[in-house]
This record gives structure tokens, C-alpha cells and sequence, in this order.
């Protein structure tokens, strides 16, 4: 029998990574490049197509061993024509036909989605929400994105733009979000805001990394740090839980690393400020996959859609 | 062919409302009861017996003619075992086997369900969320509750507690709720804030249907009032709409009679605070089937319970 390949693709506004993935969806080799040693669209999609071109000729891979080719991409698609609306972190792409564009260089099967849509298939599949119907899995990172698991199937909306995690509203009033509104859960939780804030408690060359070690190691203000943003994030995740009545959260992305103390104020808050038989309901999961979770997921969509 | 007529059962805090239906699940008949009348559970329980042979007796139904009994109920639900957990507004019920008491009694089929989940059935099936595969349907009143449509169907949750709308915390600080937490919609925008906020507007006799009646005629003060009810409404379900990229929200419940004003300004609300994709797709719409919608929701439960 012959050895069916998906080549997959996370393309995130630092980084291009790559990976060949093997018919059980393990990573047999990736590879990265940086998203901002291309200038434009045009030389963008070059770079896809220069990372699909090298595992075909590293592996001597023929067309009809590869099931097809699965991207990820950080903004709205369109998963279904294959269309990629807008990303908000990368000039220049509004309305482009990716999968046309690339089926017709490679000849392969290409299937698009959103990011974070496939890092909630992949830990649904083969990650920590797996076994649960009902999920919601969101990672911290500049931005707090998300996918919803309901039903046990990846629960899309109607514009495949469900999942919005980080645009639920934590007050009436508060900072101004690059969505266009305020008091976001992402102007109170994102990267941007709590390297600010750990700036002003632990001096203007601390990483949010030494934060977490200092956690780690019961330093007050470290702990209390990370509480203060778990409550923030417990909160607004309240909401979805009284909303949806989910079995779990699984929380990935740089912050995550953050650890117990995190997990355990997100935790907390839900139990004091969710309904009761909602919040015992939820576990409150870190997610297993890490930085692969993107590639892993974008090998579950082109099995989702070529194999029935 | 022998009709087949369904028995519907809404049990609210203030009214025990019955109807009977025929099988195009129209109203044949219905009548309703004070439930403060009855003094416990067990004389509650009664009611719902009497209320059931009532129809037996006037009507001359035979029992094989009865398709089945469908009930809803202010409270949580397991609707597949038949078993009321509790019911915040209704005194004495705590893990009441009802399905299996009412069927011993009556040798009819019963059927249980939460009364907004029977709503947003109804609503769905033959009201303005016809036709739309993914709905919010809410009801404001003394509470804020609400029934989720996603897929097409109705989403349960794990424990049949999703929907719970009026518990989108609105700030991270606020006035207590009912259930535990504080700043959840409910207490902003359920009728014992906005009468207390209309009455120190409008004097201490003014009441809600008054307030509508003024904002009809342009009243500025009411229609700021409304105005103001809506921005707070709007801004919570925004979270509801980023979250699941709904294609409609239904509005029913006595304060949804405040007309044009109130849609108006949860509709502008979204338009301004959701992001922009989501906040474009989601028509906000009255709902259609008033005060019969549970009724009608009890009625397709019996329907999609028994016939495949």
C-alpha cells in the first residue's frame, strides 16, 4: 500500500512553520521560516509553496503519496472555497483564493481554516480535550484566540468566526481592543498588557518567562501577579461556561506556561463566580500539544475533508 | 386514522399554564392555574394531574388518542431520565422524579424539559428563529433566561444548564446576583432593576408597560430608558455573538413589548462594540410565539421524543 503524506503549514505573524506528517498524523520532519523575511503576499505564498517543494524532493515524495496539503492561517477564511478574508497581523491579504492559487501550482488537495479553529481539533483529537463533546480551547499569546468543540465536532458559526474568546467583554467600559471595541478580555490578558504590568512590578527588563519562574518559586508578587490574571481570564470565561455548560477549557499559548497558580485562579474564579452546577462541571485543562498543535491540526482537516 | 393530541404543561413561578394540542401542534385549547394556589410539591403535582384529565374529561379523549405529555419547567432539568433537579422560584423541589410520578398516574408518555430550552424549541421551529440554524433566543422578566440553537438543534450542554444568558457577567464588579456572583446581566437588565430604575424616574406607581407606552410617543426620558436598557443588554450578548458567530437573537419576555427603541439600541450596540463580521451577520428579532412559546416548545419536545 502506499504511504499517504499530509504536508502541513501553520503560518503565524513571527513564523512559517512546516511539517510532514505521516498517515497516523505524527510529525516526521518541520521546518520554519520567518514570516517577515517575506516583503509581500506574492513572495508569501512563494514560501508555502518553497515548504511544500522541499519535503517533496527531501523525501522523493511522489504527488499521489501525499493525501494533501492543510494550512492554518491567523485571521478569517472561508474553509469551505478555501478563501482567506483578512489576516489582522499580515499586510496585504484581503479576499485570496490560497487554495485555488495552490492547488493550481502543486496539483495537491489544499484545505484551509483558521489557527486557532485547528488547534482546538488537534487537542480535541489527539490532545487534552480529548473524550470531551464540549470544549472551548483558547491560547494566550499577543492575541487570545480560540475554537469551540461542541457537540463533538469543531462548532464553527455561521462565517466559520466562532471561537472569539478574547473579544468577550470583561466590563462596559475599559482600554480600547484592536477589534474596535473595549474592555476585551485580550486588552486585560494579551502579551501587550501584562508585560506592561509585570514591567512596572518587576523592573523594564523582565520577561513574562522569569515572571512564571518566580511564581514558580512562591515569590508573592510573582503569585499574585499571575492570580490577578486568572481572575481577568476566569471571569470572562464565565460566561462561556454558563453559556454553553462545557465539560472543559483548554488553555495553550505562551502565557499557559505561567502554571499551577494560573490554572488554579482561573479555577477558583469560575467556582465563585459561575453557577454552580456549570462551574464543578468544567476542568480546566492545559493543553498538550504545544507549538504542534497547528501543524497536527491542519493534518486532522485534510483527513476530515478527503477521508470518510 | 385516530388523532393525536398532545397534553402541554408550563409551569411558571406565577402561572400553571395547559393546553391541549393537536397534531399540527396548534392550540386546541388551554387554561392555567395561580401556582402560588398550591400549597407544596405534592399539591403542585396534583395540579399538573388535573390539569392533564381535565382535557381527558372535556374533551372525551381516549388514552391511545394522547400522543403524549410534555412539560416545561422554571428550573434544571435531566431531561432524558425525566428528573427535575431544582427550581429556584418553586419551593420544595429537589430531585423529583416528575416524568416517572406522572407517568405511573396517568399510563401517558411525559416528558420534561427546561422551560427557556421549550422556548427556543418552539421559537425555532415555528417562530422568528424558523429557518436558521444557529439562534439565541432569550427571555427577559424577572430572570433573564435563555435556549441556544446551534447546528439546527437545541444545544443542551453537558447537563442541560447551557443558555444561561442572564449570567454573562456585564463588569468584573457589581450588584449581587441571585445565583451567587455579581454584575451578571440579570441584575441589570431583569425587571426588579429597570421597575426600581423606572420608578425613580417616573414616580413610584409608573409600570414597565407605561414606560413602553411613553417611548412609543417619543417620551425622551423613556426612550432614553429603554435606550440605556438595550446598551447593557446589547453589550452582553455581544460576547454571545463573537463567541458563537450567531446568524439570529430572539427577544421575548414581557420587556421585549418596549418596541423599536430596545432593538434599536441592542442592535446598535453590537454593531459598535462586537467585531465586525459577527456583529454584521446577527439580525436581532422579536419573538414571535408571546406567551404560547412554551407551550409549543413542550409540544415538539413529545414530537421529537417519540417520533422518528
Amino acid at each position: 500500500m502506499v504511504k499517504r503524506f499530509i504536508i502541513a503549514i501553520d503560518l503565524g505573524g513571527t513564523n512559517l512553520k512546516y511539517a510532514l506528517l505521516n498517515s497516523s498524523l505524527k510529525i516526521k520532519a518541520k521546518s520554519l521560516f520567518s514570516t517577515k523575511s517575506f516583503n509581500n503576499k506574492q513572495e508569501l505564498i512563494g514560501g508555502i509553496l518553497d515548504s511544500i517543494n522541499s519535503f517533496i524532493l527531501k523525501f522523493n515524495l511522489t504527488k499521489s503519496s501525499i493525501l494533501g496539503v492543510g494550512i492554518g492561517v491567523p485571521g478569517l477564511v472561508d474553509t469551505f472555497k478555501g478563501t482567506v478574508h483578512f489576516l489582522p497581523n499580515i499586510p496585504g491579504w484581503k479576499e485570496v483564493g490560497l487554495k485555488k492559487i495552490l492547488e493550481q501550482e502543486t496539483s495537491l488537495a489544499v484545505f484551509i481554516d483558521n489557527d486557532a479553529k485547528l488547534m482546538a481539533l488537534a487537542e480535541h483529537k489527539a490532545g487534552s480535550a480529548k473524550g470531551y463533546n464540549n470544549v472551548l480551547c483558547l491560547t494566550l499569546g499577543t492575541g487570545v484566540g480560540g475554537g469551540l468543540i461542541l457537540g463533538n465536532s469543531l462548532y464553527r458559526g455561521r462565517d466559520n468566526a466562532a471561537g472569539e474568546v478574547g473579544h468577550l467583554p470583561l466590563n462596559e467600559h475599559g482600554p480600547v481592543c484592536g477589534c474596535g471595541s473595549q474592555a476585551c478580555l485580550e486588552v486585560y490578558v494579551g502579551n501587550a498588557r501584562i508585560i506592561k504590568d509585570a514591567r512596572k512590578l518587576f523592573g523594564s527588563k523582565i520577561t513574562l518567562e522569569e515572571v512564571s519562574r518566580l511564581a514558580q518559586y512562591n515569590n508573592t508578587k510573582a503569585v499574585n501577579f499571575w492570580d490577578e490574571v486568572g481572575k481577568k481570564l476566569g471571569l470572562a470565561l464565565c460566561g462561556a461556561v454558563n453559556l454553553l455548560n462545557l465539560e472543559a477549557i483548554v488553555i495553550g499559548g505562551g502565557v499557559s506556561y505561567a502554571g499551577k497558580v494560573l490554572f488554579k485562579s482561573v479555577k477558583r474564579t469560575i467556582l465563585t463566580r459561575a453557577m454552580s452546577v456549570q462551574a464543578k462541571r468544567v476542568n480546566i485543562l492545559k493543553a498538550s500539544l504545544g507549538n504542534d498543535a497547528g501543524l497536527i491540526g491542519a493534518g486532522y482537516l485534510v483527513r476530515e475533508r478527503l477521508v470518510r
